[in-house]
């Protein structure tokens, strides 16, 4: 069992920061995240594309915002749980919580912040009729041990990075790889796009533009895919495995069941005071919640955090009396014995 | 008349940032700061400070802070009143308003955003009985010219950078300096002591510590001081001038008169939605407001700003509807005509 002051749900900006508030209180944090690295989306989808609205940063990629969070974290020791998605919340007598993963790794707090962004990513699947009959047995949206790909025949489907990449990689693992994308274009990294185009003339990828798979066939496994060509008909083609690579897209998954108010896909919140949920002790902040007003700025999840993380205080220290120093005045302790402090000015007798 | 979208009293960082909030809407910005540079406490009172919890800057000095600010918001061309301090609002009959600042300088706007800090910054004043009576006759503050003390006897009172600045300043100029401090330790820049330390010794200076004024005599003009010592009994001494720097502290001001809803030295906002005051039209972010649960964090002040130029929008364009636009997708366009935007991911055909 993990135990912590305030278990934060989500490691992205908002989920980071939260420790440095809850730090600068003495409260020390856990954050749960589903990704296997912290960052959310900033560190996953678009660690290189630059943001303009961080306040004070002119222009900041995503990747060094996360590694600035980080850094500025440091001196509180947060701790994690990656790679696993919080499932189930339990709320005990003594109003603590218990949440538990997928994987059945158990926190306990006092506090529990979802901090979750637009929600966990789940891969984005394409309609077919009867797709779910065949997850699993040679459909899969997600490519964790291309291994299993061995001289087999493989359709993948997509126009993205994700697409081009894995096609690429199992060139030299499947027996055939097809690629099959409904446009002509791709949007991906140039020497991806063109590594590509050199192993479609040498006959290792074969390259079918502007189709997409519209029907599956096999008894139990995958047998073949329908292909339809938007000028040419259809065509039928023998595969053992298609992987639809169409991206990622958030859900907001197993918190959707823990009793909280939904609105628009959102978690309702009181803006006027703390951005506490309707149970007491579990909060939201950022992406996440909603509230009338509501911005989806990163910016505004730094705002709440600070906010919510006084709410805590005053519920992990019922009696206790927080006052509030700047850090420009008393600096910032570190868990870890560090100390950061504005140097004191010079004080000298002359006479 | 000066006319803008925004109008903006108190250039600090919530301020300035409220530019850039409102530049992302297309909302032009006039700042008025009594201050002769933007910036507030930070640029002026310490900029040499390091700031701890501004978030993704693990330490940010004060004044970068501000040079950073300054830089993300000059895309939108903001214009500035400084120097002069905002003293009468008028509201017209349509709704928008007239501010005048204490040098009769008009601006005209339909709306208002007060993002005034802590106030504008008054010189602390001693508690003595009569010390109005001479104000301007041998009393003064703030040293704005120093030659009207050439050849006088200055008795100055304080402990800080200006109080030991001004008195190796004026032992050129005037011809007695009197230096009178509380305490026997000073609380300046190394070189300032020292060097007030050595005219001391050459008898330039006269520093009296442990002691403090407490009576002013004279008829019409300034004439002498008694300074009280901590052990040893009073002297009076014979003065032209007597000026105590005792630093600045921040005041309302002429704010506080116009029929906003002020609680503890703050205005009262409607937090729960948009940071408006009981004056619709008139908004307060940053330091200035107060609302439950208010927290004086520069990063609460950049939430502010963004959900406040939301609603200004709304007012200012009360039949469009504003669809938010992330600046890592839209970018930013200037109203100089520059464009920031993220490079967009590559589109190539392969076949």
């Amino acid at each position: 069992m993990i135990k912590t002051d305030i278990l934060i749900i989500g490691a992205g900006p908002t989920g980071l920061f939260t420790v440095f508030e809850a730090g600068l209180l003495k409260l020390k944090c856990h954050l749960i995240d589903a990704l296997p690295q912290p960052g959310g989306q900033c560190a996953e989808i678009y660690p290189k594309k630059p943001i303009y609205d961080i306040p004070a940063f002119p222009e900041i990629l995503a990747g060094d915002l996360v590694t600035n969070l980080l850094e500025q974290i440091k001196p509180f020791e947060p701790t994690y749980t990656l790679g696993e998605r919080a499932d189930t919340i339990d709320k005990l007598d003594d109003g603590t919580f218990i949440v538990t993963t997928n994987k059945g790794t158990k926190h306990h707090a006092p506090v529990v912040v979802i901090a979750g962004g637009l929600g966990s990513f789940e891969p984005r699947k394409p309609q077919l009729d009867n797709i779910a009959d065949f997850e699993d047995k040679g459909v899969a949206y997600i490519i964790k041990d291309p291994e299993v790909y061995r001289d087999k025949k493989v359709l993948i489907a997509g126009g993205g990075d994700s697409a081009l990449d894995w096609s690429i990689f199992l060139a030299d693992v499947a027996s055939e790889v097809y690629l099959v994308h409904r446009r002509n274009e791709f949007r991906g990294a140039l020497d991806s796009v063109e590594k590509v185009g050199e192993l479609s003339k040498r006959g290792k990828i074969e390259v079918i533009t502007e189709a997409e798979v519209t029907k599956l066939h096999g008894d139990d496994q995958l047998e073949a895919v329908t292909v339809k060509h938007k000028s040419n008909g259809e065509s039928h083609i023998a595969v053992d495995n298609f992987i639809p690579l169409f991206g990622l897209s958030p859900k907001l998954g197993p918190i959707a069941n823990w009793g909280l108010e939904i609105e628009k896909n959102a978690i309702k919140v009181d803006n006027a005071y703390d951005y506490a949920t309707n149970i007491p002790g579990i909060y939201a902040v950022g992406d996440v919640n909603t509230y009338p007003g509501k911005l989806k700025l990163i910016l505004s999840g730094f705002h709440e955090a600070a906010i919510m993380c006084q709410s805590a205080y005053q519920r992990i220290f019922p009696d206790k009396r927080y006052v509030m120093k700047y850090t420009t005045v008393g600096g910032v302790k570190g868990f870890d014995g560090s100390v950061k402090e504005a140097k004191k000015e010079v004080v000298k007798s002359i006479v």
